[in-house]
């Protein structure tokens, strides 16, 4: 199923048989801070965390699993299988940045402008508000507020806007009203 | 499967049942060329465009798909199996940026920054940088480049850096040397 438009090639090359959407990685001041929302509040776990003593930076690779048992035990194993999902979310820690007290990273919506946000969907969007309330989330906007109903954007520690929205809700997304 | 670190809930909280990492959203400058770098280089599908007419911009859903008939046929089913799983890209035209010459989107890479790259992974590296090459793709750094062997990272037409790599080779990665 491929909407045609220009520029869209009509069928994926044979060459990129196997290519898989893989992470997107974002920059993090604090990795304790960020770790204990994107783990608590959204309920992703840590699959691997590497360090690169050399160049003073490590990086945690996150997941959002069904099961505890999903991801293989062996550190080896685990590795290639995060790398061969969708999903995953990178967070770089560059070493120091916590301890400074006026370090801040661009959050891409303020000028100059780029990435916009990651999304999670989630199966009720009522209910989701309510858990991010209880975890005092900062909202860049609340489903009711905007042009654009059943859709919110909360944001992570450092910023980053998250757009929350359940799929159900969409369907009639951008289709004439009946 | 969690590693624990400084901040990491143990498990995810019961009220993140179902979460799910849905996308990650870039503005791009010219659609007809990101398409055709996104559909034709890294194969993927445009799953949905929506137009949104009184604010002048149009989002994209790309995905990866395994097969043609993957994707639910009806446009409103398939928003919503779209914003149901992992792996979408989402792209933004903001009307009009694709006739500006000196309009450029930031890179998150360049000060100030932020959001990093995107990541794909590739059955075959090699092979995968015999067809960047054969498409004239720009390269940040070859696999054989820098200090991390066996990851390249490439340019989108924006200049978004997207990493490749092979899971099978990145075993390894992060643990002693044998």
């Amino acid at each position: 199923m491929t909407e045609m438009h220009p520029g869209v090639a009509a069928q994926p090359p044979e060459a990129t048989r196997g290519f898989r959407f893989n992470h997107s990685m974002l920059r993090v001041k604090d990795p304790a801070v960020s770790l204990a929302f994107y783990t608590h509040v959204l309920g992703m776990r840590v699959l691997r965390k590497l360090d690169f003593a050399e160049m003073k930076f490590s990086l945690y690779f996150l997941a959002r699993l069904e099961r505890e048992d999903e991801a293989p035990a062996d550190a080896g194993e685990r590795m290639a299988w995060t790398f061969g999902r969708e999903g995953i979310l990178e967070l770089t820690h560059n070493w120091g940045t916590e301890s400074q007290p006026d370090f801040k990273y661009h959050d891409g919506n303020a000028q100059p402008q780029g990435f916009g946000h990651i999304c999670f969907s989630v199966p009720d969007l009522a209910a989701a508000v309510r858990w991010f309330d209880e975890n005092k989330v900062s909202f860049v906007k609340r489903p009711e507020q905007g042009k654009m109903k059943n859709v919110a954007f909360i944001r992570d520690p450092d910023g980053y806007w998250i757009e929350v929205l359940q799929p159900d809700l969409l369907r009639g997304l951008g289709q004439p009203a009946a």
